[in-house]
């Protein structure tokens, strides 16, 4: 038996017995997928496995992140620092080889996968970046960026929306440095494939613009490695490669659905190994096995030192380009002074969708690196980098995307965008279609990664396009998901502190803009970057505090005039973005909202679910509570009560309630 | 000019009056469109004016919502009862003509669109319940159910992931009574479309197994008219007709984005009724038009009597049978003594997926007019109705459903089926991923329909899979939606009165069910269908109040046991359904959470943001605060505090809280 077959084997063993030693895993694909996943590392990856983040590396993203043990079995062969002890400690709490793929976990894991489709689109998003910055930055002798992005999907990603969505982007932008490898092995959980998917997978890549090689048998390392290799010289349109395989390959659950997503048992696994003439003890490789992999590794890291001493050169041939070069890579910062300088006054009605615009055009112009796309409301986000070109295979220069109508796609593009390093992602939508994007911005999260969304059309303010174009759920759906900080400003100045805040920040950012007017307001620069701060206090104790955001802040401001004239002293807070204040201490979260002023109204035109840990006991919630409908705005804040009135009136009740102790909900 | 040239320019001159009138709206897709929708209505469509619900009607689906003014428009010409007041009051706050077509507020509506493609998913759902209602029920010579469904929709919906989602299912599942008219024109709001879906439509179709038409000018209705025909004896596949059309077609700004989204202007609009020599009244329609529209109307409503003829015919043939279509249409209810008696007792542990499960098909036993189905996750969660076959081209009688790793396109075509009349849908799939649905889930609540969601896998109970198959933040996703009741059952009870409210209400459900084994509680039948109930009183007034879900209680339990010992007195409450337990009388709530007890711990692996409203000032709130980890479930419940001596603990201190007055958060 060849040392590659031997290698292809050991993928198989050692990521099924990890998977039977933690009861848990998909050994389907791991059997299945060995030779695909081997072919493109020992052949075709280059990769430096002493520097897994060598900029100029070719990304390998495993969209079908249940076959993490295949995945994890493979950094183990090829140097990367995933020990023997990490795959015998797979799943288990604290140990770097989690049950999906989690970025910044494991060395070599270029992205978290595991919710379907979502690593293909990522992979479209790290071919994006690697267009654009090869444009930026490649000059003749010098491909600084020019690297190939792999992506192994099953059939799972292929089914999804999203992945559909990726593909069709994918081949409109003629991204012919993508290859994807499709693992189709003709069987879902529920069973045979064609029960319920009967498409005609190379046609339907060939209608979106894709090259499309297959490989009838996914064991023949031959034809794998032609297949690659034809991908490759394809540099016009990317490449699927459709392979293929036998699910659970080698043991006796062979092309069964059982061997999907549950150990196969020490009898089976004891089956493959002899199937597949298997003699090392559990988790152990032949030393031919590890030599000839290692060697691989060694020999494919030389690739990073040519670059070196290519990047030397161009620094020399190219000091400004190679400056700005590693400016980029190390995660740029606008000078703010540099950006105000670019901004008018914020100092009359605006919308703060217009702000944000404004906002994003001053970044941009002191801050090259960031690319900006929408889901093909651009004019109505305003998130256009003005005077600036689209990306496209004309202008790969071009920083601004038009990603289409395909919200979840393009959260998980920008993902793949700023995972590759380099690029700052933002991009924008209605906040109502957050909910189609919802499962991307969770991976934004759940990585920790700083993408800017930029959502706009923040409420009932939305007016006449009714209900399914008002948000109403979204800010808690949002605020809910650990790691995001959430910002609704109320003027030009808050929003200029949400930007700037999401700029610095490390963590993901959504920004969310009113498409209607709204006062501006004085306020100390800083403030709002706490989260939250008095936009108005009054002398001495408040009678009651007025907690809003966004459009509501009028109606607190307006309501505390109405409350004056009662004699009733009110302190109006804007809470821009409540995870932000919750980072703050305890003295600066107390001198914003008094402890001991039990009389509280929480006022936003949204679920009342984000304001009861402050409207406390006694406390009011001015929120909607139901969905919104269709009118002209103005029409709707007073129909559904978010008028100074209805404040003010809450502000009496609640004050009456801590007289009376009554609970108020 | 023909009444029939007329009758199209009518359409597009009153919706684009409308709009211009409400100074908002997309006048481009009228313009565009008109023809198209009109053919449709005016040479196919079995309609009946004066009873919109007739059962066996065609269906006619704006997927592109937008376009709303357009199908007012339809709708006020051919009978129904639209008037023209409603025009006039297009997008007006309480009007009947809302920005979006909204179910449920226009006759003539079948449901709601504006989010792209849910409309298209709506449509095969109708084509779906079509299909195995005319095989449950059609006898020879006697069609009972036997209908096409229209959809149009413009690009937006076809780039939408959930649209070739759902396209590649109604080709799997060859739904050729399914008609899709593409109005193709080429212009999306960032400009040409080329720039973002350079996709081949039609072999992008072909390849998803349809019959694909093309109509190379939508304003030419006997091309237009053909096609149709051609679709319509197309009984094999569904269609798609590409109309190629030019958006704002008659106006000034023909040909441009412009027209999309916003009226086109008074100038403009009297420029375009120059163009089309159109000489009436604001509102006004030719007389010629309205009797032409009117004369159709009636003659299509002949439909309806002939049907209704052989309906009578069909009762006295197959009288049974002829029953049983009655009591599917008028929606069933399930006999509970009937479910109970097909149900073991639930009182061993046993996880509540799997009490779903026999719940499910219990009920499934006494009440036939159920469609199940599954995002490729039937196995696991569950909801297989065992001894059916599934519905597929050979099993059009199959009520259990493949709906392929496809959950934004599920969740919509349950709508559909549950909008279509005579069926209850159901469906599943992991919790998590209703990240991946919540666009159509949105829907369901916004519509209100009673269409329910089965979510297992529901926490970090879910243990090696990891944080991204770990629910965090989706039940306060959900909760916030309005109209849906969402439930976490503790155990198999619970489940069952979950079950027992799901079918019972009008409005959508969600249950919420765990991978893993809960122990079993006794408690009285009807206490959980209230929402929340006292599971474990104590002697006389309880120091503390432990509140949990799910399998929290368990902890909760276990907690008032570890108090016991130290002479504290806890009470335990179930809280299944914070939605249904708000909908309870004052005195039933003030019965379960004491509202002098001031001591609290709410207890839910998962996002705190539910439970401030209960916690109140001095409770504590044991939840998750950022998202899991991979690692086995039981040391995750430990490792993230969901363990007895934690919550006693939380206890102790919300009752010092209480002592020293001292807020808890």
């Amino acid at each position: 038996m060849s040392v590659e077959q031997k290698s292809v084997d050991a993928i198989r063993i050692l990521s099924t017995e990890a998977i039977q030693r933690a009861k848990s895993g998909h050994p389907g694909i791991c059997l299945g997928a060995a030779p695909i996943a081997y072919e493109v590392y020992a052949k075709h990856l280059n990769f430096s496995f002493r520097n897994p983040k060598w900029d100029n590396r070719d990304r390998f993203v495993l969209s079908a992140g249940h076959g993490s043990a295949m995945l994890y079995t493979l950094l183990h062969l090829f140097g990367y620092d995933v020990t023997k002890e990490d795959l015998i400690n797979f799943r288990q709490l604290g140990s770097r080889t989690p049950g999906h793929p989690e970025y910044g976990k494991t060395a070599g894991v270029e992205t978290s996968t595991g919710p379907l489709g979502q690593g293909l689109a990522n992979a479209v998003g790290f071919a994006v970046a690697e267009a654009h910055l090869a444009a930026l930055f490649n000059r003749p002798e010098y491909p600084v960026v020019d690297h190939y992005t792999y992506v192994l999907t099953g059939d799972g990603c292929l089914e999804e929306g999203i992945g559909y969505e990726a593909c069709s982007f994918a081949g409109t932008q003629k991204l012919g440095k993508l290859i994807l490898l499709y693992d189709c092995n003709d069987v879902t959980i529920e069973g045979n494939m064609k029960n319920t998917f009967s498409e005609d997978v190379a046609t339907r890549f060939l209608a979106q613009g894709w090259q499309v090689l297959r490989v009838n048998d996914a064991n023949n390392l031959y034809t794998l490695n032609n297949a690659l290799e034809r991908a490759k010289a394809e540099t016009e349109r990317p490449t699927v490669i459709i392979c293929k395989s036998v699910i659970g390959y080698g043991s006796p659950l062979a092309g069964s659905a059982d061997s999907h997503g549950a150990p196969i048992g020490e009898e089976n696994l004891a089956a493959t190994k002899e199937n597949l003439n298997w003699e090392c003890e559990p988790f152990e490789v032949p030393d031919e096995v590890r030599q000839h992999c290692l060697a691989i590794a060694e020999e494919r890291s030389k690739k990073e030192n040519e670059w070196n001493e290519m990047f030397d050169r161009y620094e020399r041939a190219y000091p400004d380009l190679a400056e700005q070069y590693k400016t980029f890579m190390s995660g740029m910062q606008p000078d703010w002074e540099k950006v105000k300088a670019e901004l008018p006054a914020f100092d009359k009605p605006e919308a703060t969708r217009s702000c944000g615009g404004k906002i994003l055009n001053a970044i941009a112009k002191v801050m090259p690196n960031i690319m900006s796309g929408s889901a093909d409301l651009a004019p109505s986000c305003k998130t256009e980098i003005l005077g600036q070109e689209y990306f496209s295979p004309e202008h790969r220069e071009g920083c601004n995307i038009h990603f289409g109508i395909r919200e979840h796609a393009m959260a998980a593009i920008c993902n793949g965008i700023q995972l590759h390093g380099g690029l700052k992602a933002v991009c924008s939508t209605f906040f109502s279609f957050t909910d189609y994007m919802k499962g991307s911005i969770r991976m934004t999260a759940l990585m920790n990664i700083p993408v800017l969304y930029v959502m706009t059309h923040d409420s009932i303010g939305v007016g006449e396009d009714g209900p399914t174009h008002q948000p109403m759920e979204q800010l808690i759906s949002l605020r809910s998901i650990p790691n995001i900080n959430v910002y609704r400003p109320c003027d030009g100045g808050e929003t200029m502190a949400a930007f700037k805040c999401a700029f610095t920040d490390s963590c993901p950012s959504v920004i969310v803009e009113t498409r209607q007017n709204l006062p501006a307001y004085e306020h100390a620069e800083q403030d709002a970057e706490r989260g939250a701060y008095v936009l108005s206090d009054c002398n001495g104790k408040p009678d009651v505090l007025l907690i809003g955001t966004g459009s509501e802040i009028e109606v607190c401001m307006n309501a505390k005039n109405l409350l004056a004239r009662d004699g009733i002293k009110a302190k109006v807070v804007s809470m821009v973005s409540i995870e932000k204040f919750e980072q703050q201490d305890e003295e600066y979260r107390d001198g914003v909202i008094d402890r001991d002023v039990k009389a509280r109204v929480c006022v936003e035109a949204a679920s009342h679910y984000s304001w009861y840990r402050y409207s406390r006991d006694f406390g009011e919630v001015v929120a909607m509570r139901g969905f919104g409908v269709s009118g002209p705005a103005k029409q709707l804040f007073e129909y559904f009560g978010f008028t100074a009135e209805n404040v003010a009136n809450a502000a009496k009740r609640s004050i009456e309630n801590v007289k009376l102790n009554r609970f108020s909900h």
